[in-house]
C-alpha cells in the first residue's frame, strides 16, 4: 500500500458521494441519526458499531461493553429528542468468547442497556469474527421533527447537559499514564465503564426548545465545530464545563483540564443551542427531569470557535478522535 | 478455554433466554426479521453482518461483497413479503482497505445493492477492524402481517422460488476442490458472486397467499426443518429442485446432486407453503412478476422431513451451515 490509510471523516465523505440520496430525507447525511418519513410520524434509525480492539478499555466487563454499545446509539437518538423503541444487535464473536459465560454476560448487558432506556432488543445476528464486534441498530419514532445539527442561529445560547473530563481522566488511569487516589479513581473509571445517555434531557427539550443538537461522543470541541459547520455560525465559549474530579485529576497529574474537557471523547452529553427567549423554560424542563442545562457560550456570526480566557479570545482547535488516523 | 466453542444456534438460544421480550411482538424471536407495530402499519427490521473471513469467497470484488451484504438482508424481508425502504451500513475496515479505491468500490456496491431493490442507503458508521465487516440493517414497513415461519398446515404445498445447487457448486470451484468447463464455471461462480433476493416473488405472494415462509440462506434442508419445527408439521418431499448446471457439475465431479441442493447454503430462494386452494393463484402471481413457484412436496402430520425416492421414503437430515461449529 503506497498511501497512508484514509481518516474516518474522509472515508465517510467518499461513501456519501457514491450514494443515491433518498428523496425528502427528514435528516440529512452526516447528522447523528437517519430518518424516514412515514406520513404522520417519522421513523428514526441509528447504527453504531463497537469494536473490541478500539472501543473497549482495559478491565471492562463484557456486560459493561454490551451495555455501552447500546448507550452509544441511544445517545444519538437522545440528541434528536427521539425515544428508542427497539434494538437489533449483530454480534461478532471470536472463538474464545463463544462460551456460555461470555455470551450470557453480553446478552444481559444488551438487555440492561436497552431496558434502561425503555427499549427492547428484538432481534440480531451472530457471527464468528477475529475481534469482538457489537454492531447495534436502534429504532424509534417521533411525531416531532428530529432536532438537526444545522439549526443554530446567531445569538443562540450554547449549552451542555453535564460537566466534562471524567471519561478522559478515567481512560488515562486505565492506560496507566496517570494516578489518582482510590475514591477518585473509582469515579473516573466508572465514567468510562458506565456511560449514560442523556435521554430524559433530550426528550424534555424536544418540541422546539432546541435549535440545534449533537451528542458529544467524538469530543466537546469536535461537537461544537460540527454544530458550527452545519449551522453556518461560530461560537464564543465563556466557560469550560469542567467536572470537579477532572480538574483535581488534571492538577494532580500536571495536565491541562481544558485538554480533558475539549478533546476527551467517549462522553455522552448533549451539546445544543437554545434561542435566548426559550432559555428559562428549556432549563426548567431539563431540571424537571433531574438534569441540568449548563450555558457555556453564544453562537456568533464569525464562523469560528473561540474561548474567552479572561478577556482574551483563543481559538478552539477542531480536533477529535478519529479511527485510522487516531488524531485528525 | 476448557470447553469447545458453542455453535451459532446455541449462542442465539442463550441470548434470547436473557432478553426481556417486547410485549406484542408482531414477529417472534428467531424468524427471518424483527418487527414493531406502529398502529396501522408494521415496521420491519433486519440486521445481518457480513464477515470477510467467513462470508467472502476467493476472488470476489469489494463491489460484489458490499452488494451481497445488502442482498442477504433484503432476502429476509422478501421472505416476509416486505418492501425494503432504507438501509444502514456499519462498516469495519482493516487499515489495508482504508484507501480511496476500496472505499469507493464498497460504497458503490452498497448503493447498487440497495437501489436494485428500490431501497436507499441513508446512514451508517465506519470503524477500524482487523477483518472486513459490513453490518447491514434494513428497514421497511408493511400494511400486511409479515408471513411467519410458523403458519404451515398439514396438506399445504411446499414450494421454492428457484432451483438449487449452483452456489454450492460454484463455491467448490472457488475452493478448487472441483472442475468445470469454462462456460459452466462462469455460471456457477456467478451464482456465488451475484446472488439475487427474491423480492418480486415475496411481494407477489404477500396478502395471504403463503401460510409460512423462510429464505434459504442457511441451506434448503435447514430451511425446511425450520418451517417444520416452527409450524409443528412435517414435510414429505417428492422431488429435489436441482438446477441443471448443478446436476451436470455433480455428475462430472462424482458428487451427489442432493448434497449440493440440500446442504449448500448461501442461496437466496424463498421456501414457503401454500394452501392447496390458493396454489393456482399463487403460482400465477409469481409468474406474473417473471418468477416461478416450484412445488417440491407437502406438509404432513408426522413431524419429520422425508424425501420420496422412487417410492422409498428417506429422512432429510437437519444439517446446515453454522458459524463456530462449521457443521451442526
Amino acid at each position: 500500500m503506497s498511501s497512508n490509510p484514509l481518516g474516518e471523516h474522509e472515508i465517510i465523505r467518499i461513501i456519501q458521494s457514491r450514494l443515491t440520496p433518498m428523496p425528502d430525507m427528514p435528516v440529512p447525511f452526516g447528522d447523528d441519526v437517519s430518518a424516514i418519513s412515514l406520513g404522520t410520524q417519522t421513523a428514526v434509525l441509528k447504527t453504531d458499531m463497537l469494536v473490541g480492539k478500539t472501543d473497549v478499555p482495559m478491565g471492562m466487563s463484557l456486560f459493561a461493553v454490551a451495555r455501552k454499545a447500546i448507550v452509544m446509539n441511544v445517545s444519538d437518538l437522545a440528541s434528536k429528542g427521539v425515544v428508542p423503541t427497539a434494538v437489533l444487535a449483530a454480534i461478532g464473536l471470536p472463538k474464545a468468547l463463544a462460551t456460555k459465560e461470555a455470551v450470557t454476560e453480553i446478552a444481559e448487558g444488551l438487555n440492561a442497556g436497552a431496558r434502561e432506556y425503555g427499549a427492547y432488543v428484538i432481534g440480531g445476528d451472530t457471527n464468528e469474527t477475529s475481534d469482538l464486534i457489537i454492531s447495534i441498530s436502534v429504532f424509534g419514532t417521533t411525531l416531532n421533527n428530529p432536532t438537526l445539527r444545522s439549526g443554530a442561529k446567531v445569538g443562540d445560547i450554547l449549552a451542555v447537559t453535564g460537566l466534562f473530563g471524567k471519561s478522559a481522566a478515567g481512560l488515562r488511569l486505565l492506560l496507566r499514564d496517570c494516578q489518582a487516589p482510590e475514591e477518585m479513581r473509582k469515579k473516573l473509571v466508572d465514567a468510562v465503564y458506565n456511560p449514560k445517555a442523556r435521554l430524559c434531557e433530550g426528550l424534555a427539550l424536544c418540541g422546539g426548545y432546541v435549535s440545534a443538537s449533537i451528542d458529544s461522543s467524538d469530543g466537546l470541541a469536535w461537537s461544537i465545530h460540527e454544530l458550527s459547520q452545519q449551522s453556518g455560525v461560530g461560537f464564543l465559549l465563556d466557560r469550560l464545563p469542567v467536572a470537579v474530579e477532572a480538574e483535581e485529576f488534571a492538577i494532580q497529574n500536571g495536565l491541562d483540564p481544558a485538554e480533558l474537557v475539549l478533546y476527551g471523547g467517549e462522553e455522552y452529553e448533549l451539546v445544543l443551542t437554545v434561542t435566548p427567549s426559550r432559555w428559562v423554560e428549556a432549563q426548567a424542563r431539563v431540571q424537571a427531569v433531574g438534569g441540568c442545562l449548563i450555558p457555556i457560550g453564544k453562537a456568533t456570526s464569525t464562523q469560528q470557535v473561540r474561548l474567552d480566557l479572561d478577556g482574551k479570545e483563543v481559538p478552539v482547535v477542531a480536533r477529535g478522535w478519529e479511527h485510522f488516523k487516531r488524531q485528525a
